[in-house]
């Protein structure tokens, strides 16, 4: 008998008090572990998640959650080998594998990157501007994200064992909320194996990740409105789990990836000659042969122009024709299995359906393959009826797309809705206006879109891949759902709240200085301060400068900027918003920078930019200037010496009317360095 | 017998085919009106919305429908008088009118301006920066969102009759979103009366916005994926509602704001004689009679420091026992009537379920008022068992709180958690630092949080007041939804869509130019082009220009920013970022705007700012700069002679290194003032 596979719960490995279902190769129908969830305490795991996993991540911020990640992929993809080795019986060839295992890993680094770069070094992310909620300022707006006081539950496809449990557990634990992680049994072999090395690795806290091998019958039960569950998988079954009187009454957060009948599109400007149409071609194939088109973002429809239905099925044939399908570790062999006999007659059943209304055109769906793996060759379907419910509602998931024909753009954007709801489409095209009117035109059916031609093609990932960065998920059909997105798959395991307070108030909260706040002006230069002696509301005030004509003439002369209303009385009198010259906005900043620099070598090493620069009252000759800089957000770096200083910065003039408002960057040491 | 209000669908008022079933006066119990809904074909009037209301909507860009509901507001606003005349018979004070009806008009008026100043004048909305896919740079993603091509039907609550529609629907409305209004039966006659004073402006497009007076069962069987529902009523309604197939199975986007056990809390650093003391107690009493308790957002759980149970008591007794409950009209009168007697009779049974673990400490729940009117005096209670679920869970929806005490601020934590996800909860403290300890640990369990000392309490708009620019709603038993929050109420309207592409394409779809796109350097100088004339991508390039060390000692002593990174050569040699001196960052800018301007009277008016400067690689003495600024996004306003335009710039050094990159803003004017 195989090994019974364990679950990883509230702290330790755990075995099921039965032998377990076997789980069967898909390549020789061997048996290669057992899985069962039996005797588990499941909502032990929910509590240890919760009282454990998620105050351990409280205390981290987001940036020593990301150094943990990043330590973490790192270390994966450094043993990856063996996860190639075991991967083979899910069906997958080594391409197959390196998209599951290599991108699952690229997708924890990917977070652990962008959650250095665009969150703040706390655990609490701002949303948006303040809001000026009063006159005087005393009543301000702010809203807040913070991590929600839950369980994130996975619950994950058999496609991507690796890939499917990472992309959601690497955003949940920057967002600083504890997994469990559920794969589908089927290849629940390949997790384990890959969750087994993040324990081993010790670099997670404690609670934060548990794995659940076997039945999650009744997770839901224990679940309530600060957890989330998402879901990967049928829609059947989606449906089932968001009918939970949990999801419904309680307010449980429930996302699905589920069912979509994704589209690839020609382009009507699109030549045969063109090399954007061998793209569309290849990129079809693609999508049919990869995972053996077990993928969910895998082209079901290919929506051709009607004259172009049977140069692109002869097409398709001349590729699909040199498929060899068989054992990824046999020579020769480009398409691997399905995950199962069970999962090759689901997709031999859909085929049926789909004959309803269109008919095969390359493949033999009765011949069913004899050796013991759950191999089956591709099939090509040509739509008859192209508004014919089948082609538009029934995903056969296997290595299976239906090609359908279309009249003009209204009708093919008729046949793209007739999806309703699509994770993600992709369009050939050599025109961007083409492009700009079929991606608006279908963009609320789809989660993503795809627009490639002969420029992009070589950079690009191809329609099946789901990236990091952005969006996964669409809605209706597909689930309704959103994954990744970088830093918005993060935001979704927190809760977003409106503070209204004084800005002193909302300063405390938001650890980011607010205009109105408190502001402290010392003895000591806030240049002269450390990452470590800084704090928030640290002023340096300068001024007054005087501006002559003669400041303006000069500055317009040395650099060249002779703009009119600079240099022209006349002219400058004539422009509607200034009546008169006006000192340039460069001058006014140079000029704020003399009046509060503190020129000597100390603890600010450079200023790296500026943003949000607004000129707000013209500067006339003779108007005098002060400034006002304020230490407005401090971010330490967690692996460099230094780290980021925002200052406010306000200038006005004689009268107390501000004339310029921006951030000023800076990078300032840590208190180790510049002691 | 009394007027049958009647439904606008399909571009016609409505009669239904029945008597309809009467609806009587809060205040003297006299009908006022009657309803139905019977006949009423409410699949129509989804169709009508969708294929004649979304297209019209669509048709238009955010800014014009902004202008649509600026005027539409400004309407509204002028012919008030007769909405709060009828007001008085939902049991409104006047001033509970004005939170209605004033505050229903300038929910509208902010959402206008909210649109005017965040949102393009496009139809589309780009979400978060570029993501580069490719080293090369061809292949790019871009986050759009595009207005759902359904419908939004808004299903109301009986409290807001006016504001409770136009905050659902104005939000609907600029995301280019057809609505079809749904208001609870007891006050339709006060939502009839202000749709048909809409209808009958003329200024909304037709089939954008729809009434449906009387039942909407079954309306839920007509939607799908594209639409949306937003109910506002009970948890109970909403979770029957959430189970249907239609939102199970079809994607149909369901958002509630339900029932929701409030918290107000008072610090345990604020004395009895400290104002803030009174600012909790005002605020208590405030949310207790104004709309006699009948607001989603009313406080039911009075959460202060144990020994301050008793001094909170006496003090809110004190001015309850001065409320004069009675026909609005009527002189003296400060507190209104409940909506209907079958309400009040449901708010008895909550306080009797109240009372299994409180005891009522002022009012008497079994002294039942015998005039015709729904009229109820206010009841205090205070909790026994503070952990008994009744207080957090028992929700009643009149002028009703309970004062429960608290031990810490770990209890306090946990008290007011066990209220599962509240729309708002206040806090009155003195301490900032206790504000973020407070804020941090009960954000996740809230859609709203004010805190409220006494120098914001002359500017807070109070506890219960939803405000357009700030998210209302709130986690778990209220519902788990959203709605305002300015731009992020539009959002909600739309499909966030990832796309991926070449720069030009992705230009083409946002109407924004994208680095890496086409760029036009012609014989125009781009100044020279009025907002007509110009297009995305027009370039100019400038320089190159030598900064010699003789510009950065001039700079340093012209503008008196003598940082030894621009003027000590040793101290300059010895930063790790720099390795000698180094031109001002400012210095690069200024020159650069000296290499682009184009001094002569023209189309461009003014720089008014610069946005995310970045300076990348120092400028030495010697080096060559070259500026190349390209116009990249141009915004027409609606009602001003001239529009914004923002340029690109990259400045580069002699290698064809990135020196520094920003925006420049400029106002650039329209043709017709140009020429």
């Amino acid at each position: 008998m195989s090994r019974l596979l364990e679950s990883y719960a509230q702290g330790a490995w755990y075995s099921a008090s039965d032998e377990g279902a076997p789980l069967m190769s898909a390549i020789d129908g061997s048996e290669i572990a057992r899985v069962s969830s039996s005797g588990l305490d499941v909502a032990g795991m929910v509590d240890y998640a919760r009282t454990v996993g998620g105050p351990a991540l409280a205390a981290l911020t987001f940036h020593e959650r990301a150094a943990l990640l990043k330590q973490l992929g790192l270390t994966l993809m450094a043993g990856k080998e063996e996860f190639y080795q075991l991967s083979r019986h899910t069906g997958a060839t080594t391409r197959d594998s390196g998209v599951d295992i290599d991108g699952g890993f690229g997708t924890v680094l990917s977070y652990a990157s962008k959650a250095r770069r665009e969150l703040p070094n706390e655990t609490v992310y701002l949303d948006g501007a303040i809001e000026q909620l009063g006159k005087k300022g005393t009543f301000l707006g702010q809203h807040i994200y913070t991590s929600r006081r839950g369980v994130a539950v996975q619950i994950n496809a058999f496609n991507f064992p690796v890939w499917g449990f990472l992309e959601k557990l690497a955003p949940a634990f920057i967002a600083g909320v504890p997994s469990i992680v559920k794969p589908a049994s089927q290849t629940a072999y390949l997790t384990e194996l890959v969750f087994r090395r993040i324990i081993e690795s010790g670099l997670l806290p404690e609670g934060s990740v548990q794995l659940l091998c076997g039945s999650a019958r009744g997770v839901l039960d224990h679940l309530g409105g600060q957890d989330s569950v998402a879901f990967t998988g049928s829609a059947d079954t989606a449906a089932t789990l968001r009918s939970h009187p949990n999801v419904v009454g309680e307010g449980l957060h429930f996302t699905a990836e589920a069912d979509s009948l994704n589209a690839s599109i020609l382009g009507s400007d699109v030549a045969q000659s063109d090399p954007e149409f061998d793209l569309f071609v290849k990129g079809v194939f693609t999508e049919m042969t990869s995972k053996a088109g077990q993928k969910c973002t895998a082209i079901r429809r290919v929506l051709v122009p009607q004259d172009s239905v049977e140069p692109v099925i002869e097409a398709l044939k001349a590729k699909l024709e040199k498929v060899v399908v068989g054992d990824p570790a046999d020579e020769g062999v480009t398409m691997g299995a399905l995950a199962s006999i069970d999962q090759r007659d689901e997709v031999l059943k859909s085929i049926r359906g789909l004959t309803k209304s269109a008919t095969v055109v390359f493949g033999d769906p009765d011949a069913v393959d004899s050796r013991p793996g759950a191999f089956m060759a591709p099939v090509l379907l040509k739509a008859g009826d192209k508004t014919a419910s089948e082609p538009h509602e029934i995903e056969a998931f296997g290595p299976v797309s239906t090609v359908i024909g279309y009249e003009n753009t209204a009708d093919l954007l008729d046949l793209v809705a007739r999806g309703k709801g699509s994770l993600v489409a992709s369009l050939v095209t050599k025109d961007s206006a083409v492009a700009r009117e079929i991606v608006l035109g279908s963009a609320p059916y789809h989660g993503r879109i795809l627009v490639l031609n002969s420029e992009d093609a070589k950079e690009s990932t191809g329609h099946g891949s789901p990236l990091p960065v952005l969006v996964h998920g669409g809605p209706g059909r597909a689930g309704g759902g959103e994954e990744l997105g970088g830093i918005r798959g993060v935001l979704h395991h927190m809760q977003r709240t409106a503070i209204q307070g004084t800005p002193d108030v909302l300063t405390a909260i938001g650890n980011k200085w607010v205009t109105g706040a408190k502001q402290t002006t010392g003895d000591v230069h806030p240049f002269r301060k450390n990452l470590g002696e800084l704090k928030l509301g640290d002023t340096i005030i300068g001024g007054p400068r005087q501006v002559t004509r003669a400041d303006i003439d000069h500055f317009a002369e040395f650099t060249g900027d002779t703009f009119y209303a600079h240099t022209d009385p006349e002219a400058a009198a004539a422009n509607p918003l200034f009546g008169g010259i006006v000192a340039h906005g460069y001058l006014v900043v140079s000029l704020a920078a003399g009046l509060f620099v503190d020129p000597a070598p100390g603890p600010v090493l450079a200023n790296f930019g500026v943003d949000s620069l607004r000129f707000l009252t013209p500067v006339k000759a003779e108007d005098s200037l002060t400034v006002t800089l304020t230490a407005k957000l401090i971010t330490p770096r967690q692996s460099a010496d230094y780290g980021e200083v925002r200052w406010d910065a306000v200038v006005v003039n004689q009268d107390g009317d501000p004339v310029a408002t921006y951030d000023v960057l800076t990078l300032v040491a840590k208190p180790e360095v510049a002691s």
